[in-house]
């Protein structure tokens, strides 16, 4: 085997580990999309069950960033990648690291259906329904820009996390409303709130994600900067 | 100059890189305690004007995260670093992300100074100043532990994070009590509780950071392990 050939393998080897880790990543994304929509019907239908399903499913997410990153920790010592390989790797690695806590936010939305009274559920229930309803959304083409590693839809959907900030200050404002008019509901109120946040939350890991395939592309890491300098950057 | 002598050489060029951005870890982390006692003093004395002044430096802090992670990138691409120096590099990577957000707990908890009316501050602030000192102590504490590698110390603050998310469910009640006595307090006491809410996570962040510290020395991620299991390890 002359040299030549023998480098043509170990890159193909080496395409094959990279391929392997980013159908991990997707196949962890795949199950996220799961646990959300399972976390939101418990919440939908007040199903105990299903809650604590999603609450046991977590270790399974959990066990999936520890092998991915272990597996992007090998890569990166075995076969010293460099340029858009080296920021491949990296950016599934931090990927990982905000898919494994959007997972936490869908706990933490399951665990209402446990805490909060039926009663109190019922007058909360639509804002949360359509907070979970975009950031489902949001998680799903976030998954699918980063599986075809697609700048513009990764810039899109980083803009897309204003529209999520600003439902949640309605929601917040509405929920206030309910606790002023009825002090006994604040405990209840309160622990939606929070899994209204949680799901605000899942918005934000989205644009991290976004900024990860942003920086895979273009080679910039665009955290911190302001919207305008990103669409220079992008045009 | 010979081959080894070149070796020892780019050894020693490699050591002066990474001694450069574990300190400039440590130049973060000191900029990070002076923005929470800076936060917290402003909380504590009604200070608008330091409360602007912490929201403003928070720029220095994500432009700090953004140069370390790019210098972690620059040694991996051209060092090539193994086995423990790999470990270093990337659990540095992994600090400065949890560093930069509790600088977003900061600006939180500066944030209450603007938007919490005086009066309805009082009654509430002698709860956040006991979870703002726990959360000093503990941010103290962890980057002695980074600074020196020191793995029991970092499971020692490990542990002490149970006693943060204790308090912090105390003072959530007691600012129950709070809104469900006056209703008309709710928006106020709000914006206080997702502050102690922000110190309550600086905890969660030190914990992450005490994990990569155990896991540069031990060779093992232990994120999501229980405590039974990581005590066996550190035995």
């Amino acid at each position: 085997m002359d040299n030549n050939s023998l480098n043509k393998h170990i890159s193909g080897q080496f395409n094959l580990e990279l391929e392997d880790v980013r159908s991990q990543v997707m196949a962890m994304g795949g199950l996220l999309e799961q646990q959300l929509k399972d976390a939101l019907d418990a919440v939908q239908n007040g199903d105990k069950e299903q809650a604590k399903r999603v609450m046991a499913s977590d270790r399974k997410i959990n066990a999936m960033e520890v092998a991915i990153d272990e597996e992007c920790t090998r890569i990166i010592a075995k076969r010293q990648p460099a340029a858009s390989d080296l920021r491949l790797v990296l950016a599934i690695s931090k990927t990982t690291a905000d898919l494994e806590r959007i997972g936490d936010a869908c706990v933490r939305v399951a665990r209402t259906v446990l805490e909060t009274k039926n009663a109190d559920r019922q007058g909360t229930l639509v804002s949360m329904d359509a907070m979970g309803r975009h950031a489902s959304r949001m998680l799903n083409e976030t998954l699918d820009a980063f599986a075809r590693m697609d700048v513009d839809a990764a810039f899109r959907i980083h803009k897309e996390d204003i529209k999520v900030d600003k439902e949640f200050e309605a929601v917040m404002r509405q929920l206030m409303t309910f606790m002023m008019e009825d002090p006994r509901s604040i405990p209840s109120v309160l622990d939606v709130l929070w899994a209204t946040r949680a799901l605000e939350r899942i918005g934000d890991r989205c644009q991290n994600i976004c900024e990860y395939v942003i920086y895979f592309v273009k080679g910039k890491d665009v955290r911190h900067m302001d919207s305008d300098d990103l669409e220079d950057l992008l045009r």
